[in-house]
């Protein structure tokens, strides 16, 4: 596991997502323990909330990496992205075409090509930096953005409604999307999520048995520390926990490895 | 511009395109002259064709680095994979699901986790490579999978017909292309296909100023030797000759850099 991202993820196993729709507990001092936070939620997600819950994770703990994930453009600005170390971009494997590979080919393609039409347009970041900075923000953004091969494996969840998934993978399919991660496709990081529900670790043993470049990440149903030991276990080299960061902060503590 | 593959990419300035498909010339000592080659063409090609062809050129050529580019799994076999350097696997941005992401899938998926149910499959190589040398083969063939971003910008073209290429791209959008294979996709090579028709340098151009880690390639009706330069001076690491290698010796030796 590795890639070219300056970030350390031997040091990361613990990931927490916030979703910047829903309330931050009380006391943010909970995230003490995790390596890593990945703001993003499904629904009800602005540029301005998102850039409000970066800012106040980054004022409390200046050091914790913090990526955002948009699902769509238009809830990246320049502030965002100047506030967030990554930008990562999921491409949904088993979603639609428009979530693997059209959305991503019109969001380059207005970064690249028509910096003064789409200021103050669904792609504010771009206009913003490329009228300030012309050129090089081009590339800086670029640098920022991080490529997430995705697998939704929950039917029933919103992940899934909005990228356009209609079928869960069996844990061949999850295997064989491993490989073309780590051997085609080169997103730096494979992402098994089961929003909400405990998929357990047979996908993430499947998967991981592919991954030597690509850093692996599984999200969905952690409560409890046997969980994030079992993932951990079946070579997953994070859990990301979500739910319960916003709810039961006693339980997410217990999600610590 | 520079990828992972131990090819020096700097060396490569002509590429030719062998169809297996048709005859090839009388001599193939005009072969001299180009840097590279790639076996595959959109129409009547198998296993067997591919793998005489990749033969023919190493046994005259043995140092020529030779790609195999086939557009179906039928084509590829253990042998073929063993001949050549390289198998190459066009991901058509402009073309359908199935081109882009569905049928890569189902090949990573085959060659990872069924080896003893698909001997003999539409898969061959899988069988026969896994039955005879087991895990390491999946290593081994995974780091000779190739991926190009292909843009396929003839909608009359035999190869837009087999990609599900229902439109052609816009410059702009070409760019666009250009930048997420750079910043997104991995794909080591971005391949601008004009298919029979020359194109002229506009869409490099576009695309040039956005890869660096990306060998820029362009395919297309190139017949004369000012065509290979107009495209070499808008950005193009190489030309790719098909159609006259086949049919026009001398043509083809005007098309040298």
């Amino acid at each position: 596991m590795g890639t070219n991202m300056p970030l350390d993820w031997s040091a990361v196993s613990h990931v927490t997502k916030v979703d910047p729709a829903e309330d931050l507990p009380a006391d943010l001092g909970i995230l003490g323990g995790t390596d890593l936070v990945i703001v993003g939620g499904s629904d009800g997600v602005t540029q301005e909330n998102s850039l409000d819950v970066i800012r106040r994770i980054k004022s409390r703990f200046p050091d914790l990496p913090v990526f955002q994930e948009p699902y769509s453009s238009s809830h990246v600005s320049t502030e965002t992205v100047e506030a967030a170390d990554y930008l990562s971009v999921p491409a949904v494997y088993n979603g639609d075409q428009q979530n693997f590979v059209s959305k991503h080919l019109e969001f380059f393609t207005e970064i690249g090509n028509k910096p003064e039409e789409i200021v103050g347009s669904s792609l504010p970041v771009v206009g913003g930096l490329i009228a300030s900075r012309g050129r090089d923000a081009i590339a800086e953004l670029s640098e920022k953005v991080v490529g997430e091969g995705y697998v939704i494996q929950n039917l029933g969840s919103k992940a899934a409604g909005v990228s356009g998934v209609e079928r869960e993978f069996t844990t061949e399919e999850v295997a064989g999307a491993a490989l073309a991660t780590e051997s085609f496709y080169g997103f730096p990081i494979f992402y098994v999520e089961y929003s909400g529900t405990y998929g357990g670790p047979a996908d993430v043993e499947a998967a991981a048995q592919y991954l030597d470049d690509t850093v692996l990440l599984y999200g969905g149903g952690i409560e409890r520390n046997e969980q994030t030991h079992e993932i951990l276990d079946a070579g997953a080299d994070a859990v990301v926990v979500g739910d319960c960061f916003h709810d039961e902060p006693e339980q997410f503590r217990e999600t610590l490895p």
